[in-house]
């Protein structure tokens, strides 16, 4: 092990010249004109994966293709399952780069490049940390199994099937993502819980045409009126949902995690200068940590129908959307969630209209247990490379192919990211500080060995 | 008098040739390509007005032109102020009318044309009259004035501005409109009162900027879901406004207005099939008759901000605009009105958002005293031509030009409609029954005698 980290200082710079081939090539997969260099970014991957000795193919797929590689001659031992997304966002707004995104750049060991933390420069850690250890040791301490996507940045369209449809050939004892930041500077972080999500679409139907409200008003249904209400009315005046049930299933962090969270070197000054309010309503009482990461929410995104033009028109709106979304938490069933909102926005719906609900996109909520053996290997590897222990933190967020490894693959996730949670992601000059992209590879070779000795 | 309304059943037939004529200008205010056509209707009617003796003239304005003419022999008795508009809506759908909406086509004595009663058909009726009179006794037994506009069907942006700069020369006793229809066939109807105005546009503000609901759901103000707690916190669930000293002013009909309006043939069941629901909303224990015609109300026309496209978007909106409308009765007071809102919108706010109302429209609201002379001489025109007493009801829209008559001119105005409630106003296949137009003419020559006589 010792030897494979040394060889990763000592080769270095090569590292750094390669990444910097990759961040070289365009691949924003929103872009249908950057399709080819999607492709040619695939291509690049599993001949470099190829050329480590690992057994690589690009894999076409309805969308953009993807990556899947394999290096299985450690018999006997558990199987790593590497995750990594080599699609990028697009670099808009050109003019607010200092540099040309697809010319990287390293000034003060800082790597500039759109991609250079989200993710090629984080995939790239996990190739390395191999190419360590099979360039010192001849073999790696784990299987490793590496699934690279190429529409991470829209959606994931066709994650979800490949999963289910390549089970066998995925199955892993752990997956290993490294997509994210750490929560601060020089604390080493594992991501043990992602929120899930349940987007829907509420369609209120009032009169049967759009009405005068001077020759109606008073007598007619409104339509977004009653979109108004429905929204308002799922969530009391102290923040909390008024679903039936929504927080039935919600399960609270332990003790541990919550005094944990305390300790975080995130305050909730910083929070309202992100977001530039100068206030964080949530539920009362609610810890905003756990509001953001433990806690279900309820948000509208828009409301639609009516006159939203310039100036003036009196009219009722016959037809009103609202697009609503929550975020969902352990152990919350997306399923059983919206069986229960749609119950309770019929309830809501004023005399004179009628309301439908359909779901627009679900994803079931994640939780990592901290006690299985991947993470303990990794947080003692992380805690070997930086000197400290790490953090356990949660997201807000969802990231579909974690619910994915979590519920149709039935394996843990390490979510163990290297990035800063300043380094300007889907943003203009973003950015990737090499120390980390060396600690990554440093902890990634210690976490191959770890989980392979079979150690928690 | 006698004589005057047997000219005018004499000369039946050119009076309709010479509307047909009229009609056949497509006098779309609306439309820039058919400037020339209003332009040339206004003409027509000047030179149709100077033909009967009156001193007529085409008054530019910012937009369309105006009409402005006057007969002013009858020294010493009262002045009628007539008003009428030359613009007429578009045809569109074009598709649907069986024939050219400016070919006029008289089948079963019924004009079908685009303005046949919406409002050339009516306002020609008013210039019939006063032809009858002329032509029968020389002079005519009031002083009329004529004010006919381009620009209704607009909105008539240059109207109040006109009434304010012209108001010693429009001076009259009393003004008399013709653009509306009987309450039920035969039965002829008096309109005393009009509801007001007050259209507010509120702009609502959260975060510095666009949020994702991942990473702040739980802690962030969402601009639309504070414009939705707004508009569903201005009314209660029984339909009542929840703005502070809202109804203070409400004068509540007369109860021998509610007496004649439950009489009156309206019927819920008529109304619903009309809106095409189940349920005609509004508040609780008010007849359906007085929440249109005699309550103030208040309805969302839209709500803008987020997003509302196809599909989805996980975003917490930090901008939302709501545009929202009053109807307001004698004698709410637009002014007070919004400051009322403005305080009740502030205190509905959220945590962390702020809000703007802005004014985008007010128009007083117009309660005619049923016994004003000319309202009298309305009364018992109509009774004697129709052989049954008039209906008196209000109306639950706003005409600007009468609240431009009562607060600039401060003259009662005389609401005599001769359509029907189904001649297609705005829709194809506008039609017109030509026995009010003959009955709207006899009443006319009847209204100005009676009127002139000094007699309410």
């Amino acid at each position: 092990m010792d030897r494979a980290i040394a060889y990763a200082r000592e080769h270095r710079a090569r590292f750094v010249a390669e990444l910097v081939d990759l961040l070289r090539i365009p691949s924003v997969s929103t872009a249908p004109e950057r399709a080819a260099d999607v492709a040619r970014a695939a291509r690049w991957l599993a001949d470099h994966l190829a050329g480590l000795g690992f057994e690589a193919r690009v894999e076409p797929t309805d969308g953009h293709p993807l990556v899947r590689a394999e290096w299985l001659g450690a018999s006997g031992r558990p199987t790593v399952l590497c995750y990594g997304h080599f699609d990028v966002q697009p670099p808009d707004p050109l003019a607010l780069w200092t540099r040309p995104p697809f010319e990287p750049a390293v000034e003060g060991d800082v790597l500039y490049a759109r991609g250079a933390s989200d993710d090629k420069g984080q995939l790239f850690i996990h190739l390395k940390a191999a190419e360590a250890i099979l360039r010192t040791a001849g073999t790696l301490p784990v299987n490793v199994k590496v699934l690279l996507e190429g529409e991470e940045e829209i959606g994931s369209p066709s994650l979800a099937a490949y999963l289910r449809r390549h089970r066998r050939a995925l199955a892993a004892e752990a997956a290993l993502v490294s997509d994210g930041a750490l929560a601060a500077p020089d604390l080493p972080t594992i991501t043990t819980g992602l929120r899930g999500l349940l987007y829907v679409e509420i369609a209120v139907r009032g009169a049967r045409r759009d009405l005068h409200s001077g020759q109606y008003g008073g007598a007619a249904p409104n339509a977004v009126a009653a979109a108004a209400q429905i929204v308002a009315g799922l969530k009391d005046r102290r923040g909390r949902v008024r679903i039936p049930g929504f927080y039935a299933r919600v399960r609270p962090p332990e003790p541990a995690e919550r005094e944990a969270w305390a300790r975080l070197p995130i305050t909730e000054a910083a929070v309202l200068r992100e977001m530039g309010t100068d206030a964080a309503p949530g539920e009362e009482g609610v810890p905003l940590i756990e509001r953001l990461w433990a806690r279900p929410t309820l948000d509208v995104h828009g409301i639609a129908g009516g006159f939203t033009g310039e100036g003036m028109k009196t009219v009722i709106p016959a037809r009103a959307t609202a697009k609503v979304s929550m975020r969902l938490v352990p152990d919350q069933r997306p399923g059983r969630v919206f069986a229960a909102l749609s119950r309770a926005v019929r309830r809501l719906a004023p005399p004179g209209t009628s309301v439908e609900v359909r779901e627009l996109a679900s994803a079931p909520p994640v939780l990592v247990p901290p006690d299985a053996p991947a993470v303990r290997a990794a947080a003692r590897a992380l805690e070997a490379t930086f000197g400290t222990a790490p953090a356990y933190v949660r997201s807000g967020g969802s990231i579909p192919v974690v619910a994915g490894f979590t519920h149709t693959l039935r394996m843990p996730t390490v979510l163990m990211g290297f990035g800063l949670p300043d380094d300007n992601l889907h943003a203009p000059n973003e950015k990737f500080a090499l120390a980390n992209f060396d600690r990554g590879i440093e902890a990634t070779i210690r976490f191959f060995y770890g989980f392979g000795a079979g150690g928690g």
